[in-house]
């Protein structure tokens, strides 16, 4: 990790830190109400770890499946909320370099970013430059990293290929646009209104698609001349699959990142094996720690630079005070959110 | 291509090549016996290819399913069925060295082995080695070229690797088994009956399963420890699809190569993102002779040694004479035969 930008090392290294903290919990699964803040105790840094006083945390897709009781956190994982933080790291576990000490840094953790204090694996921060809104900075890992590696390592996604995302105006459709265009791809996206489309192309995409005036798979075929996208990153998952495999061009890779449509599809394998397509997908947060060094490694040498000179920037839907999480939930679940809804701590 | 054995040159070089041959042929789709031998012109080699006067040729699946009129010929293909020959070349299209004339070869075809003449694009023919049996040659391309592709290419098939091949006593069944074996993957096959499971562990195969007696998913989870298997070469399809998923590790490569169970299969999408699943499949016969010449030369350099010392046979059922080609898609239609088909012209 490079070191860019430090907080007052000498105030913090002498600065003490409480036994508890504010963070949100739920009793029992439930709708957006049930979080509310709590006060619990702030975590120890283990080896490899470092405590991060949050200044925000990301609002993300599997947070809410979280709280709806169908994405327990995995094995070893905080049971607070929220995958994504930014902050200062004030406390260093076994492992780690006392260089770090101070450092403001953004992290994608395996649980817990919805409170005043989170731990993060040090391989898994990025640094947070100079420049960098701190609210910002915590909208970018989750999505960052699972368009990173879906899009680009398991999707093979090459300059001059075409991805079709869904979901064009939400947080990983904003990410996935925009990296998309930063590294050479044509990109389609599909929202669910006029409006929605506006801001999707504003974002960068090329065309889109609003798929309830129009069909998407006539859409791709009338805009790619019929010769169809290369990517699909799915996120609906459901009926939508065998429409995105209409719409896939030989060769074509369907990556399956969250199935909100539905967890059943009907596929035609004559189609897959005629047209030589690749179903795959993948989920983040139970991968290995070291998985996600190697892939933190891979985005901060390739993509970080592009969000450090503000070449990239997140697509900033509201920010809440932590204390009205259970209201960022609500908001994300309404979907009129346009990109990352984001808490401050 | 190796000049490995040449079938006197002096006299083929003067050889005759008559303007008529038998070859056969159907008038419409329909069960087996629509196949009858017919006479027909001695097609002419163009740019990259010779004409082999065929030795014998193999019986594969995709020939019935032609037959049946619902696997019509490519583009430029001979409408004549038969998808591999072995023989002798007798004449050369233009870019084709002088030096192959006479050549023993055996060779996959876009189509027209059913025939005492067939064209080869010189590129997809592989020299038979003094000892290799003719009706064996003719019996090895389609389901090397096939399962090569598909294991090892496709399915990134690795040492130490277990793959699970249904139809384990089919001709792609025996080859699976045999190259997987002998690329050090432990291989697991289904087979509909006792006699068969013992035939596919003569072919080599570790664990033979009765899939009309046992669940091969519960089968596969008990070998394996409930690890599940890396690969799983599917010609069935349909409804096991979501059964061989469930037989996958993580991590898992599901590859078809034929429906014969049904087009159509009913997924869980989440399976394939939290097992992080890949699933594709590919079709030969419709692939550009570029893409054909370039496998060809890979399994003629890390496969074809094999065959050609004896090291790996293929297994062989039957032999017909060309003119009995309804008997033999009977024989094949009736599920009873283990290994190859072949037919001697």
């Amino acid at each position: 990790m490079i070191k860019l930008r430090a907080a007052g090392n000498k105030g913090l290294g002498r600065m003490t830190i409480p036994k508890e903290m504010t963070a949100i919990g739920f009793d029992a699964p439930g709708a957006a109400d049930v979080l509310r803040p709590e006060t619990t105790a702030v975590p120890s840094p283990g080896v490899n770890e470092v405590l991060i006083k949050v200044s925000h945390a990301g609002v993300n897709r599997p947070d809410v499946i979280q709280r709806q009781g169908f994405y327990p956190p995995p094995p070893g994982a905080s049971p607070i909320p929220g995958l994504e933080v930014s902050g200062t790291i004030v406390a260093l576990g076994e492992g780690v370099g006392r260089d770090v000490n101070g450092q403001i840094v953004c992290a994608l953790v395996t649980g817990g970013g919805y409170a005043e204090y989170c731990l993060a694996d040090i391989r898994h921060c990025l640094p947070v430059p100079a420049g960098m809104d701190m609210a910002a900075a915590a909208a970018i890992p989750e999505t960052l990293f699972t368009v990173w590696h879906n899009v680009f390592e398991r999707g093979w996604a090459t300059e001059g290929e075409t991805l079709l995302v869904h979901g064009g105006t939400s947080g990983i459709g904003t990410m996935a646009t925009m990296l998309g265009k930063a590294f050479g791809l044509k990109v389609i996206t599909t929202c669910g209104s006029d409006k929605k489309c506006a801001e999707s192309l504003k974002v960068g995409a090329d065309y889109s698609i609003n798929y309830k005036t129009a069909d998407f798979v006539e859409e791709v075929a009338r805009i790619t001349g019929k010769a169809g996208v290369e990517i699909v990153l799915d996120m609906v998952s459901g009926d939508y699959v065998p429409r995105n495999l209409s719409a896939l061009a030989p060769d074509g890779r369907h990556v399956t990142i969250a199935v909100l449509g539905g967890l059943n599809a009907t596929l035609n394998m004559a189609q897959i094996m005629q047209k030589r397509l690749t179903l795959t997908g993948s989920t983040l947060r139970p991968r290995p720690a070291e998985f996600k060094a190697l892939l933190a490694d891979e985005i901060h040498n390739n993509a970080w630079p592009l969000f450090a000179d503000g070449t990239l920037q997140p697509v900033m839907d509201r920010i809440f005070p932590l204390a009205e999480a259970a209201a960022a939930h609500a908001r994300m679940e309404a979907g009129d959110h346009i990109g990352k809804i984001v808490l401050q701590a």
